[in-house]
């Protein structure tokens, strides 16, 4: 039994609901699962980087030219570098049956699925909007300013939120891992993930039953 | 995080696919998880048997009354006696947060979501169309007719196949029963089934973006 294609899948979430950390020991946990998307940036290389691992590391020209040529999933500025998500890489991974995880913000993710109507997105959480803003305001170390930022990228991120296919609730780590890697296990047994393994079973019943 | 409803879920597939015992040992290895739809039915109560446990048992004249008054969510006959499921057990359940599981043939199945468009439809296949072969007619004890027969109902129930949700791969008991028991899980965290705790966290960001 074997499903159309791998999977795109998108992991996005509030700030401070631990998306990053969950991605982290969902790879580790599931190494040969799981591909993790490599982002195309315009910052420079650090010391340990490699092209290629971290990112693939583009000019400013090169990333303006991957725009142009439509070679970008999305992108997005932070600190005035550029970070995208190469078309190519996520496409080949999902033709040869492979799952792709690209942890990005809520407006690229809606670019995503845009392009890979299939892809399935995942919308991290804490257990409670208390909680919530718990992690947003609770270091003490934010002027109220910061806070109030947060609170209101929160309050987009959750609008965008309904766009998305589940909630991750974060309220263990483990619980949460197993709980990104059972949805998506799930999604691979969809009968609209299926639609040749369903084609040729038909196919062989009707032919059993021409030759019975 | 609890999700609005209890989950509605068939469980059908083709004959001899196995879909009974999964349907036990799931029941058994999840005891507190899932509630089994009780059938209402005509037929003739057995030694050991009680009303309420294996089957709602009833007169014709009850069953006609039920079916009249569209209490019924699927109903069908089966050697000469008639089987259908109560609505309002199931509803009485899933209002109560409750999962419930109906072991059902496809036609009844697409009645069911009608009436519940959220219910959750699972089908139960044998690995590859060869072995479903091997399961229709291997036991080399029925005639050409039994054989052509439950062909001819196979090749009717996989056109049916593409309305469920999705496909239980029958191959070790063990991993269907766990891929049943996962899809379920999964499921719960869907963001359309989870629109009450959606809701309150928007509210209560609103009211921390208004307090701040």
């Amino acid at each position: 039994m074997m499903h159309d294609k791998g999977l795109v899948i998108v992991l996005s979430g509030f700030s401070g609901a631990g998306k990053g950390t969950i991605m982290k020991h969902l790879l580790e946990a599931h190494p040969t699962d799981y591909n993790l998307s490599i982002s195309a940036t315009t910052r420079e290389m650090r010391a340990g980087e490699k092209d290629g691992r971290e990112y693939f590391f583009k000019t400013k020209e090169e990333f303006d030219k991957m725009i142009e040529n439509d070679e970008l999933l999305e992108y997005a500025t932070f600190n005035g570098n550029f970070y995208g998500t190469p078309k190519a890489y996520v496409e080949q991974l999902i033709e040869h049956k492979k799952d792709v995880i690209l942890e990005i913000e809520t407006h690229g993710a809606l670019k995503v699925k845009e392009m890979f109507p299939d892809a399935l997105l995942l919308f991290t959480m804490p257990p409670s909007a208390a909680e919530l803003k718990n992690r947003l305001v609770g270091r003490g170390t934010e002027t109220e300013e910061v806070i109030a930022q947060r609170l209101a990228i929160s309050n987009k991120e959750a609008d965008i939120m309904e766009k998305y296919d589940y909630l991750i609730v974060n309220d263990t780590l483990e619980k949460a891992v197993d709980q990104v890697h059972n949805i998506i296990q799930a999604e691979h047994f969809k009968v609209s993930r299926n639609s040749t393994a369903i084609k040729e079973m038909k196919e062989q019943l009707k032919i059993f039953e021409r030759s019975n």
